[in-house]
């Protein structure tokens, strides 16, 4: 049960975003400019990192939602659960493994990347702007995880769920859920 | 040294937020509404939330920051040395000690906050929107903390920068900063 009364029928940060609109918007804004925006990182890529950190901050609220839309934007399901086991044998670009175990040193502490960790992302072809969103799209779910079990929001155990707000998400983004709001109501 | 080129004259978060405005502009619009917007939380009570977290999260840059800020606001210097130091026997209210612990707790990770951590803060007088603000706040700098030492930007460790970086937060807000830029550079 969540820690204060949150709208019973939108579970996870659906609810929070519901609760506190003004600060919903600019995370909204936030979360679709490094998601979604333009940028050299495919929308898989970048979901995959929201995943990554999710799973490691054990919040399954948003590691189901972002495993749920990373597999859609994939394409298929299988990428995202062995990214989750082992990074190393993923079958990803050498620089979506670097980039991905930056994010899981931001995971930990800001004070965790290292330099060789940036190095290797570098050498195999990541640019500044590509460690620079990765840390930034890291440190943003860091906020999420926390918001949404800092809260103790509800996370439905029905898969259908998370496939139905990952396919909302994917054609309308982040900062468009109002328009299908009535879809996310259970 | 940063692990990326940022502009060399603005340290910490400064820098970042000059390097990627698009992604700025809502963590400013944020950060305004959650630090300075009509809230029952004194502004000081706010960045000492803010302090506080960013100390356990061993950012030096945010904490010398929103250390200044919070002494500014509160109008002397030892609240915010003895909060970092022992939340118990600080000189601040029963409400803002639960509430603070609920912060240290965010800091670690959402699944640390407890129901007895949060009954302590109703018990205390704490509204549903302080302690959903309290776990926001302390998610946000979750995030600060990150995007500061992940990317290894620089921390002054000359006092006079913080005062002075703290005296114009506090006049200008989070969200007005580029009104008092030039005073940013060093």
């Amino acid at each position: 049960m969540p820690h204060i009364p949150l709208p019973g029928h939108l579970p996870g940060i659906t609810g929070l975003l519901e609760y506190s609109k003004d600060t919903a918007h600019p995370i909204r804004v936030l979360t679709q400019f490094l998601l979604r925006g333009k940028n050299s990182l495919a929308e898989g890529e970048r979901e995959l990192i929201a995943t990554v950190v999710s799973h490691y901050n054990e919040c399954k609220f948003c590691t189901a939602a972002h495993t749920a839309i990373a597999d859609l934007l994939l394409g298929e399901t299988e990428t995202c659960e062995l990214v989750k086991k082992d990074i190393d044998t993923a079958p990803i670009s050498e620089k979506m493994k670097a980039l991905l175990k930056i994010a899981v040193m931001v995971q930990v502490s800001g004070q965790a990347v290292t330099p060789e960790a940036i190095n290797v992302a570098k050498q195999s072809g990541a640019t500044d702007i590509e460690i620079h969103d990765t840390v930034l799209i890291a440190a943003l779910f860091c906020l999420y995880n926390r918001y949404v079990d800092g809260m103790a929001t509800v996370a439905p155990t029905d898969p259908q769920f998370y496939l139905g707000l990952g396919q909302r998400l994917k054609e309308n983004g982040y900062n468009r859920l109002p328009n299908g709001y009535d879809h996310l109501k259970n």
